[in-house]
């Protein structure tokens, strides 16, 4: 097994590729429309997800082609929410991974639509003819992304995180919002990979979706020490971009100590949903590594 | 075989009582996300695309269940896009059906998730397990709803549209545009009808499909007329809201009496189309409709 750098290397460069032909190109009409969905897509983002689906992967042996499918259906879907989520209604911010966000770099009405058509494509790159062998399961792929991607998943997660600025919500409300707007999709990377080879007994597919639940709550938590950590060291300020927004976060909630703690705890109980599955090394250095990237 | 206007409220009836029970219902959180997408797509609109959907289950004896949930796919891709093309970076309409349109009802950042959310739910809605006893088939509908929907279909016409105003499009250019902003979806809508019952022949499907991509070209086209003929009669000017927006129209370019002409021209080839096909009396019904609706 490879280290997990060259790993991640390896699949990180499968996926850009994988992207890359699956996005129309910008000589295709509407050129101005393609060229802002590879703006948005390309050259950029942490993967996380795609690094995810590939990780479960492992578990059922599944085919790097098909999991390069999955990992770029649910990676599309997380990128038309950003182009989305930085649109001036929403969160209206101008830089995204250091370049100018999409609305900003073309123009508003080619960003919404951008993020339009970027979801179409995940839901068209899945229904590819004979992605599985068994098209059941591809349906149930489908349906999987689109409940995770919809009002009770992504988006609704969205809408309670829009309704919750300036408001004070206690954690079971902080956790709820999480669970569906990041959660829902980091959860179904970790199922769709683990549909993506051979069929696993419904008890494993359950670890693997508590495990993948537990993840995205974990990602959340980690996050928001990042953002306040981030910010204590480099601008002197106690508090970073969340908290300057009036968006309440694990550290404004619980203080940094037992934030830590609490990522540390989720940590453990996410390690050991995968502990009896095999293959499953992967997915748990990948698990420590959304952890400790950067502390 | 009921007549036709007793067919139409029947299909109307069912495909409001499907999108009913689809939508989730506005007590479920986030509550104000499911009021929204409720409110854009309950009690109004034309339901021409589940009107074909139906229509063209009658070629292959669908189950009315299985065209119930393929017409509320397809009109849920048509009411997302809607709310979208209503927003204020887009058309910036205040008023859609005699209604306050999404974001003014709710607010911006509400209706650019519902949208989201509205296109997420017809994905799910053809997911949905068992829908049909071919599973294959039913990742092809789902193939052919994302392509007709995605940047080559319905959002890249909307590009193009947005494109095209204030420019001076020839007829190829105008066609072009028709045939992704509204005829991908209408033609659609006639092939998923299709696929929801027996399995027909690959040379009806493409009949069927021919037909539909001429009936699409149609609508537009007597749309372009009604809007002419409305607003001569009613406001005493020569042209409707599409030119006041230095829109192109069919009636710009080849003025009223070849747009006519030209719409007489499609809908006997429509007609050609679908001649041979046994059971589609309904269909052949539904393209004279669509011309004849108002004049």
């Amino acid at each position: 097994m490879p280290d997990f750098q060259a790993w991640t290397t390896r699949i990180l460069k499968r996926t850009e590729t994988a992207l890359e032909s699956l996005l129309p190109t910008a000589t295709i009409a509407p050129e101005r429309l393609h060229a802002a969905m590879r703006y948005a897509v390309l050259g950029g983002g942490k993967r996380v997800r795609p690094l995810l689906v590939h990780a479960a992967g492992e578990v059922c042996s599944a085919p790097p082609e098909n999991l390069d499918t999955a990992a770029c259906a649910v990676e599309l879907i997380h990128a038309y929410s950003l182009v989305h989520d930085d649109m001036p209604c929403m969160d209206d911010d101008v830089l995204r991974r250091g370049k100018p966000t999409v609305h900003v770099q073309y123009d508003e009405a080619t960003a919404l639509l951008a993020g339009d058509a970027l979801q179409t494509l995940a839901f068209r790159a899945l229904s590819r003819a004979g992605l599985l062998a068994d098209p059941a399961a591809q349906v149930a792929m489908v349906h999987d992304l689109a409940q995770a991607a919809g009002s009770r998943g992504m988006a609704g997660g969205q809408a309670i995180d829009l309704a919750s600025v300036g408001r004070q919500l206690d954690r079971s409300e902080l956790e709820f919002m999480h669970i569906h707007k990041t959660g829902a999709l980091i959860r179904c990377a970790v199922v769709l990979g683990a549909r993506c080879g051979s069929a696993l007994a419904a008890a494993d597919i359950e670890h693997l979706d508590r495990f993948g639940k537990l993840v995205g709550l974990l990602f959340q938590v980690v996050d928001d020490i990042l953002d306040a950590e981030g910010d204590t060291a480099t601008l002197g300020k106690t508090a970073g971009k969340d908290a300057a927004h009036d968006k309440p976060t694990y550290v404004s909630l619980l203080g940094l100590a037992r934030s830590r703690a609490y990522a540390g705890e989720l940590l453990d109980q996410a390690l050991g949903e995968i502990e009896p599955l095999p293959a499953s090394q992967r997915l748990a250095e990948l698990a420590r590594f959304i952890v400790h990237r950067h502390f």
